[in-house]
């Protein structure tokens, strides 16, 4: 491994300046003025792949190309094969006035480099490159056959991903996809993301009477939409913030013993959190800690509520209706169309006859969770403590990443997430940053990760 | 009372040319173009008043003035005094193109005339001017002295009148005031309105997170503040649309066995309510008719509510607020600013730690109540009863009518509540019509009421 770390040490400078290359791209997926920009963006990254020994191609799709490369196939090699996953289109860099130098010319300050896509992904997935580059240039054994998926579509839907896996999937049969574009809590805490949260989505309107009412003339023998929502979805929780919806837990996969350990050094405390959300006061499912309620529990949540008169002063009116938008929040081995048929069951059997309900059904996803305490997971662990020269974290993500169930469904891989992303590398936001510690230290973790991968 | 009675029925056909002439004024109080409307309508009913033997004078406000004309007061006259109320200015007649008939053009259709303002008021307080015509002509003792006060703002919210019963405070000075400005549930049943509601107004919001939150990345470990206001205001009521709030019904003044034996005579049963605002099933408070519900019984309504997102599909956010416009209906007797004070304790109490409660206050009004038992209400019914030739109905309406407060309040007098409209007349609608019937049987109704008024 030495000369790997050598080469990486030796080399930081030029990585810079290839890795400012690929970020001078406007690889804006989601606006089609920019579609020669991430084509351009695309055929670099393929040059840029053979340069450092790769066979490298670009696979066209019905929207932006697919950038495919891998490392040499030693004959009859035995190697495992595992799959590297990035995208290299980035988010639309708007408001523009917000930047303080222009989105798609890097500029260094400290340890930061700013541009929009630097974290979110193009700096995360070109450290995984710059690992591999290491390996092949000082001809060190890789002990993985690895191949490189990284595509233009992440940032809008990833809509033609799932053709491609599907019309590839012995090609890419793997051991596990390895992902960075998750984040880690602080420099110092550098994270396995083992679980990532399902959905469910939905919306409920009460109908009343057929049209608003004088509640003069009317109010007092009419049911009012508005409070029949309110009394059905003041029932869902109980004072300790437990959902009171039959079967709603079906399935939850508990939290394991190493887990809750792990969790406990998760760096942030209840008090930090408060004061990051605002919050007048933290409230989440007694039992649990924060980390965990966020994460590792289910949710059901209210996204917007509407309904009668909601301009200025009064209207005294009772509405003809009330509505809900709801999405719950799943969490691993539950199943979306499981609860959904549970909330919707309860939402029937608590809706007053006085009003009709009416459930339209939005989308779904599947949680995703990989044990920590597999043989992968300890190995990436293993690579990230060695690389970052501190003991890793443990986290579930509160949100879904699609193309992490695509990868399981499609290819039958669990994913590694290793993402190296800071929590104030504003992805998505103006002044996108990367640090260059994360990225170095990136660039070690891949490295010692193939060896971690291979041990028995 | 024979002669009173026949030169009413002698008369119908110049009553009802007059009344088209008083029809065709514009008298449109909330369109500024329409102003002289007003005046030219306010001094065509002195001269009219003058005409059939009144003073008459037209006292200017700062907005449209008011019609004052009296009976000839005889020489140490012993005499009651009681005051006329109506009002001559009309709801704008738009959408013009709903209406049949030009609005300002009376079309008779059968025992309907159809024009603005037909029934709201111009009608009702034409058919006591034309049963004081009657006496007057007919050279019958009037056993009252009568000062009509028509006004002109009474659609925009009589904002000049209490300038004007304040300072006329002494001359005003009566027995009860009669207002022609309600209604009757069928032509069959004519109605003394005793009751009227009080409301209070307020919004509450509550504050979580300072932002709209990520609900993968946040949710479970923050309150959700629609969830929080849907568990409060889920509590409002119980199972039996009985209000919660501690204090909520003090004070409320109970239905009196009478009133409640007549509430049952009210023509209108539970499964026409139900067809008639279209609710897949009435609900109210256990232990009271529909009909009482509406009218007798405090109300907790919401009429808004506002959170999050709002529109297409769905946005998975922890909404930074949730509002909800609420009204109160009071009943006779209950404070407002007492049940204001109630709701606001009570709601301070239920609001969890988790967010921040803010409260609005809105405006407010004290319910109206004159006992059907009083020996003016007995009359006013027993002129009903001569004049209709039908057993009345007591009724009490569920919404408020400022003025009747301002006469208790301002003169101390109560108000007799003789409403000639019918349900289905389009007050405030296009095709606004009055029906000759009600004309009729209401001039006859007022002449009735001076008589049984003062009935020992």
């Amino acid at each position: 491994m030495q000369p790997v770390l050598d080469y990486l040490k030796q080399n930081q400078k030029r990585f810079l300046a290839e890795f400012c290359d690929y970020l001078r791209f406007a690889s804006v997926s989601a606006q089609p003025q920019h579609k020669d920009d991430l084509q351009a963006c695309a055929e670099w990254l393929v040059k840029h792949c053979q340069q450092i020994g790769l066979s490298a191609k670009l696979c066209q799709t019905d929207g932006h190309p697919i950038v495919v490369a891998k490392t040499p196939r030693e004959k009859n090699s035995r190697n495992p094969h595992y799959m590297v996953y990035g995208h290299y289109d980035v988010q639309p860099p708007e408001p523009l006035e917000l930047w303080t130098t222009p989105p798609f010319e890097p500029r260094m300050a400290g340890r930061n480099l700013f541009a929009r896509g630097s974290t979110d992904n193009k700096g995360q997935n070109f450290a995984h490159l710059k690992a591999v580059e290491a390996y092949l240039k000082t001809g060190t054994s890789l002990p993985c056959n690895l191949t490189f998926v990284i595509e233009g579509e992440e940032e809008v839907g990833s809509a033609n991903l799932s053709k491609f896996l599907t019309s590839h999937r012995k090609e890419l049969n793997c051991e596990a996809v390895v992902i960075s574009d998750t984040g880690m809590p602080t420099p110092k805490h550098p994270a396995l993301t083992c679980g990532l949260r399902g959905i469910i989505a939905f919306e409920i309107t009460l109908h009343g009477p057929a049209r608003d009412l004088h509640s003069g003339i009317f109010g007092g023998a009419v049911e009012n939409p508005a409070m029949a929502l309110a009394r059905i979805l003041g029932k869902v929780h109980d004072n300790h913030g437990h959902i009171q919806i039959p079967g709603f837990y079906d399935g939850v996969l508990p939290l394991s013993k190493y887990e809750r350990e792990q969790n406990k050094r998760y760096p942030l405390t209840d008090a930090q959190l408060q004061k990051l959300v605002g919050s007048p006061q933290l409230f989440g499912e007694r039992g649990f800690s924060a980390t965990e309620q966020r994460s590792a529990r289910p949710t059901f949540e209210i996204n917007g509520l509407t309904s009668g008169y909601q301009g200025e002063g009064s209207k005294t009116i009772v509405p003809a209706w009330a509505r809900a938008k709801i999405t719950c929040r799943l969490v691993p081995n539950q199943k979306p169309a499981q609860i959904r048929k549970a909330v919707c069951a309860w939402l029937k059997q608590v809706c007053p006859p006085t009003v009709r309900l009416e459930i339209q059904a939005g989308h779904g996803a599947e949680a995703y969770h990989v044990s920590p305490e597999s043989a992968p997971a300890q190995a990436a662990l293993r690579a990230l403590e060695k690389a970052f020269g501190c003991k890793p974290v443990l986290m579930r993500e509160g949100g879904s990443i699609p193309i992490v169930n695509q990868f399981k469904n499609i290819l039958g891989a669990e994913s590694l997430l290793l993402g190296i992303g800071l929590p104030d590398d504003n992805a998505h936001s103006p002044n996108e940053k990367f640090n260059l510690d994360c990225f170095e230290n990136g660039q070690r973790m891949s490295a010692y990760l193939w060896q971690e991968l291979v041990k028995p």
